[in-house]
């Protein structure tokens, strides 16, 4: 019998009457003739009301302790999803991560998963259960203490159990009905795509498009399962949604698929710096120490020994990252003359899979940002992407002209 | 190390700051040298709230899901009270009852406990661990799945935690600072018991003092656990609370230790039943089948070959009752002449393990009631305790009669 995977976010199963609509989707792929496995999150909020009581109770606290908290959201969930689907005659179970057991390392509220035993779930399918109903975002470590697997953790969950389980699919439902061309509220032109590469996934969500997160993605692509993502609160059909799948799947690539946007971001700009080997690392590991994420890093020549440098990261961590190249400055580890920060940048990017075979995608965006007045500050490049920094109140402005130059309005 | 039990009820972990406290009892024990397992309920409201919402999504729930929902209010306690001790420096670890593991029987939602390994938790005493914090309420059945003790549930686990550990003392911290002669509302001279035995106790619980479960009393009488019951909202020195141990620890016993009442009683008369071998049972399976809880049975002959049999049970049972006998009647399985439902009495009970000894206390008593104008109705005796039924209205009168006539205001 086929197996499929669901998975349901927090906003899916936020109330009572949101859980038995998804366990309406549940049935109709139950009566389709699927064995579900079924991953849920908490409640929407509920996480949170958990994490502000272990914070107020204990500002460094112990990580293992916290999973043990936090990770009760999603066993309330888990049970009233078995308990609805019962009431609808369809015979399901939940079970926790240590039932499972789900095996992670035990690195506490960031930990990756192990290993999926299949023997208890295959057991139960084998004596006529129909869907297991897991809790989502928790496994269990080796000492048996409970872990949590950290941001996105139910989606790397329903990833995990597809890839041990074998489904056919892993159908992510949350509350957007797919992956768009851009962001809808920036131009209505955008539109839904019917199917996407895990590679431009991967980079549209390291872009800032929140569908899924980066890590399940990564899941998926390494095991080629099939992810769907698609809405709670439409009708499903075989068209539903988009499909994040393997490059062969989708048969007429597009050279652009999407264009995406990061507004806070930041561009910082060592001056003058005196150039040897291993400035950057001297630049680089002090940022890196202080928590700050750096983004884009580009590097000029100016004078004869002497080299600017500039990078990007959010604006919300510039004041970390002067104090870190100030105290490293000071400390006689970089020599430089001026630090500049420009708190008022944005990031855009194209993303294509068919741009490995089309030259002049980076030209076409240059000349259509150019066209608009835009100027570019600071630009890099990928395989499948390009992105610049503009000033921020270009933002719209150079997503809806590269989405219009790009003819994402009509792709296929 | 001697090693003691605290247990900490709803109202003694409702929030953060109550947590709090009860952590600062717990340091202190630590401080005097115990390795301590805290055994915690959920936040008060929040198994009512999980309850509630197992309810309205399936009213004829599956006892397995139930319990997976509900104990999880336990298991957020239970960690916010490690992460409060370690912020007093504690080492401190919580424990769900699958962890530890608790063992019991598969009736979910009044499960028994069948065993509770000691290995684990003395493996991490060993290692310096001070305090073991028990999610209360919960335990795990052979197949894997979590079960829940039913009604009392906590009190259970940390009377079997004491007896597993071999602890010095189980102290049961709650809302009330002890056990008293008699319910202070209705007189103030009630006074705190320093010490009761395990009989009188169980005598006092099922007379309606609701201090601690029956059968928490049960366990703690079969393996000999020293219980102490106190306020979590007072400070606590070597005499607080009072002490519920066996007999040969209460040096001089007093004849009668506690006025016990239940105010919603009826007493249920058959009038004139036909008298044969089986009568009884034909007249209680019924009521048993019925779930009616009968308390009190009094029969009396009236007339040659026929018998009245008068009985009580809580006043909200009488329609109940009424059906189930009326139904057996039709099916001949009984035949009375008339049936009276007198649902305007309630229940005054004397309690003393010294009236084994003491001729003459059920005399005492009926002299003190005839005193104040109170006429009996039914009457039960025991070993330790004599019973009787009195009109609703006399029941403070006869409360306050027998707690003087005993002397219990000077009691030791």
């Amino acid at each position: 019998m086929s197996r499929l995977v669901m998975k349901f976010g927090g906003t899916s199963v936020a109330d009572l009457d949101r859980i038995r609509n998804a366990a309406g989707k549940v049935a109709r792929e139950v009566a389709n003739g699927h064995e579900v496995i079924v991953v849920v999150s908490a409640m929407s909020g509920k996480t949170n009301e958990l994490v502000a009581l272990v914070e107020a109770t204990s500002p460094m606290f112990d990580a293992r302790e916290y999973d043990a908290v936090v990770s009760s959201g999603e066993n309330v969930t888990a049970g009233l999803m078995a308990l609805t689907l019962q009431e609808m005659d369809i015979p399901a179970r939940s079970w926790q991560g240590w039932q499972v057991p789900l095996k992670t390392t035990s690195a506490h509220s960031a930990a990756r998963i192990t290993e999926i035993p299949t023997d208890n779930l295959d057991a139960k399918f084998a004596e006529g259960m129909k869907v297991a109903v897991i809790a989502g975002f928790q496994g269990i470590a080796e000492d048996g203490r409970i872990t949590t697997l950290g941001r996105g953790g139910s989606d790397t969950t329903a990833v995990a159990f597809a890839a041990a389980f074998d489904a056919e699919r892993c159908d992510i439902y949350t509350d957007v009905d797919g992956v768009y061309t851009t962001d809808p509220r920036i131009t209505d032109k955008a539109r839904r795509l019917d199917r996407i590469s895990y590679e431009e996934m991967l980079e549209l969500a390291s872009l800032g498009a929140k569908v899924l997160q980066t890590r399940s993605v990564e899941l998926a692509m390494r095991y080629k399962v099939r992810l769907r993502v698609l809405s709670s609160f439409e009708d499903v059909t075989e068209n539903s949604g988009t499909l994040v799948c393997s490059e062969e799947e989708i048969m007429e690539s597009n050279v652009v698929s999407g264009v995406a946007y990061s507004r806070d971001e930041a561009k910082m700009t060592l001056v003058s710096v005196a150039d040897r080997p291993g400035i950057a690392a001297a630049i680089f590991t002090p940022l890196a120490e202080a928590g700050v994420n750096v983004d884009m890093i580009v590097q000029n020549i100016s004078e004869e020994g002497r080299t600017d440098m500039t990078f990007s990261c959010p604006v919300g961590q510039v004041a970390r990252a002067e104090a870190a190249l100030n105290a490293a400055q000071e400390r006689g580890e970089i020599n430089f003359r001026g630090l500049i920060a420009d708190r008022d940048v944005c990031k855009v990017s194209v993303v294509g899979i068919g741009m490995r075979s089309h030259a002049g995608v980076a030209a076409q965006m240059f000349q259509a940002l150019a066209a608009e007045g835009v100027n570019i500050k600071v630009i890099t490049t990928s395989e499948i992407k390009v992105s610049v920094l503009v000033d921020r109140k270009y933002m719209e402005l150079a997503v809806q002209a590269l989405h219009d130059t790009f003819g994402l309005e009509n792709a296929a």
